[in-house]
């Protein structure tokens, strides 16, 4: 079973977004082994829109569209729809009684415009929408062989789109291949992080193996903020058989292997402490608080991490964190005896087992000949003793500071699995 | 003179990457005046790349496709474009010599898969890589009726792109449309950021104004993070035209008006701070580093951003930051007393003029029937008084830190614009 992904918006086309929906999707829709063949972006255009849904449907038999569904007068998917299946847009009762209900406490929203919200295609299949006005529609329709076809329509702004498609989307869809006897290819992503080995060295350690591989498997190297992903798939093969070949292939990998499984580095390092119950605290310059963002992303990361001193000021290492003003002075804010101080004094400061700090020129102004743009100091402080390193991270300060969170995450693991 | 993008790699349609450097590359095109009509992202799959190819060209004369150029076996971009030009890989000397100097220092690089990177089509211009090894490839080809047009190929790394965009692409196609005669046309766009009133009011609000704009001007409306931007674009237009409309609608807009530039929240606040010789320090608990992280993400941004506590922990609070102990008991940390008490304890830390704290319950544990998920306090430290509110802001995790961070800044801004 295929699917497409059309996203629609001007912002799209001009850059003013990033199409962060269509990943989400890809994601989802690959769980439930539906393969994503194609993902398109087109303009707010109805003759586009239109031109684009039709190619999807050669390729694919469900078309997944989002965006253009607000009451604004550039949102047109609606008219556009309905032109495309024959139908006419009509007043839906239960939609209007939703959207009353949605905005009883806030009645300013409910003006002339928000009420053309409760207009829908009359052919169309209207799946409640939990948090937005915006209706959520199914179209099925039947290709020239006859076989079922679907076009399901959402709203382009990603937490709505993400509610409906987990709420909504997905158990529809389960349901309706399963009645219509669709089957599904199941599909299989083994992924394992590597770091510390270029990509072309690591295939050709992998090649003979890789070469060796059954036709419905197929390897994906994924390079990324200094480390690579592996990512091992398999296309309808007996999931056994894949973790065979996964498993070689990570032994093969062997001392670059960080992880086994495709988790954040930030939860891989937060579990271990977790079930320990150790904690751990940063002290962050030019990572300036990125670090920290990571580390509690995720729900319940206040079990293990207790928080952090963004120290971009000379005076805040000085002040908060207790570094020596001589040193600061003397070695620089970027080098091994200032980043040691700054882990070593934000573990003491707030009690922790653990802490990182970082130190670095993040660019682009700052880099001297002997510490050019993109060198960054890293220090892991531990209950035995303290660990630095000194990493040049490439040239560009974004690059420089998710490179820095990365390396300082793998080699925390690696002090965690010691 | 339009444009299509098509993005290449089995990553982007499985979901495990978000597909960024689409929206880097539409904004250069656009301002260079090209309009794009799509972006396509397809499997590196060799008849899928090459029909995507053939499409596009109906559509646009630049076709633009960055990645599948890596050393490993999943890549394959470059037989693909020299199968669909009718042309074959040869060795390049230049090529090689970059290769060469770029892995000096790092010779375990140039093994066997890397020595690839210098098998470049024959009929292809290729434009130096700063910083890969990856060809930046153009084939000139030429429509039915006879018209130039262009397919460029570049990594999907995106620093790699993005650096080979700026400083080599760009200029050739401006270079080349200029020698051929090509206009383009002008497309500008202006817009304003605007807080505090819902998509529908504000769309009542402009409805008059927009209803009579000239046929060459269209408005977007842009809801994100609890703002809305609203974006007027001009086809060709006279520029100023087009910013005496944008100032009519800025004065519709009236109060809610945040911002009349495309500039970022963080950066118009550091802006003014900047001008003035004054600092602003954050502590955070909710946002986690979030808002320290896109305070300091502009490169100078460490002459008024000084630092953050990131006060996960409540011993956090009390110890480093000196909320009192008997407040964060009786009244919770997700309260008015506390948050004040983080933003004026920071300030006083950092000896800074401005504060910013933010306390909230970012779920999907941790709320009661008084205080539900969503629920954030703020506090804003001036040198005269400091300033509190209460939000709620939504159910997801992601969305209501990236709200509140919106929220604070968008507050700081009107205070120092009082």
């Amino acid at each position: 079973m295929n699917a497409e992904i059309i996203t629609i918006g001007d912002e799209l086309l001009i850059g003013q977004v990033v199409d962060t929906n269509s990943a989400y999707m890809a994601q989802r829709l690959n769980r439930l082994g539906i393969s994503l063949k194609q993902i398109t972006s087109v303009h707010d255009d109805a003759e586009h829109i239109q031109s684009a849904v039709r190619q999807a449907f050669t390729r694919a038999d469900i078309v997944l569209t989002t965006g253009g569904l607000g009451p604004t007068k550039d949102d047109i998917t609606k008219p556009v729809l309905c032109n495309l299946f024959h139908t006419r847009l009509v007043e839906s009762e239960e939609v209007k009684r939703h959207i009353l209900r949605l905005y009883a406490s806030r009645p300013e929203v409910l003006n002339r415009l928000t009420q053309t919200q409760w207009q829908v295609p009359q052919s169309a299949l209207i799946l409640p929408n939990r948090v937005g006005s915006a209706p959520l529609m199914v179209f099925e329709t039947s290709a020239v062989d006859g076989h079922p076809q679907w076009l399901i329509s959402m709203p382009g702004v990603p937490y709505e789109m993400q509610i409906a498609m987990e709420e909504q989307i997905e158990p529809y869809l389960v349901k309706q291949l399963q009645q219509k006897g669709v089957l599904t290819q199941d599909i299989t992503h083994l992924t394992a992080l590597v770091s510390g080995i270029p990509e072309s060295s690591l295939a050709i350690v992998l090649e003979e193996w890789e070469t060796a591989l059954p036709k419905d498997m197929h390897l994906a190297y994924l390079p990324k903020d200094g480390t690579i992903r592996l990512r091992l798939s398999g296309y309808g093969v007996d999931r056994k058989d894949l973790q065979q070949e996964f498993d070689t292939m990570c032994r093969l990998v062997g001392e670059w292997l960080v992880e086994k499984e495709d988790i954040p580095l930030e939860v891989a390092v937060g579990r271990i402490l977790k079930q320990r119950g150790q904690t751990i605290a940063t002290a962050e310059s030019c990572t300036g608080g990125r670090l920290a963002a990571l580390l509690n992303a995720h729900s319940g990361s206040s079990a293990f991490y207790m928080g952090s001193v963004v120290a971009y000021d000379n005076a805040v290492k000085r002040d908060v964190l207790g570094v020596n003003a001589q040193d600061l002075d003397m070695y620089g804010a970027v080098s091994e005896q200032v980043v040691r101080q700054m882990a070593e004094g934000v573990r003491q400061l707030m009690h922790t087992d653990y802490a990182i700090a970082t130190s670095g020129i993040a660019g682009p102004t700052g880099g001297t000949a002997l510490k050019p743009v993109g060198t960054v100091w890293i220090a892991w402080a531990t209950p035995d003793d303290t660990y630095t390193e000194c990493c040049q991270l490439g040239k560009l300060r974004e690059q420089i500071t998710l490179r820095a969170c990365t390396k300082a995450l793998v080699k925390q693991l690696s002090i965690l699995n010691q």
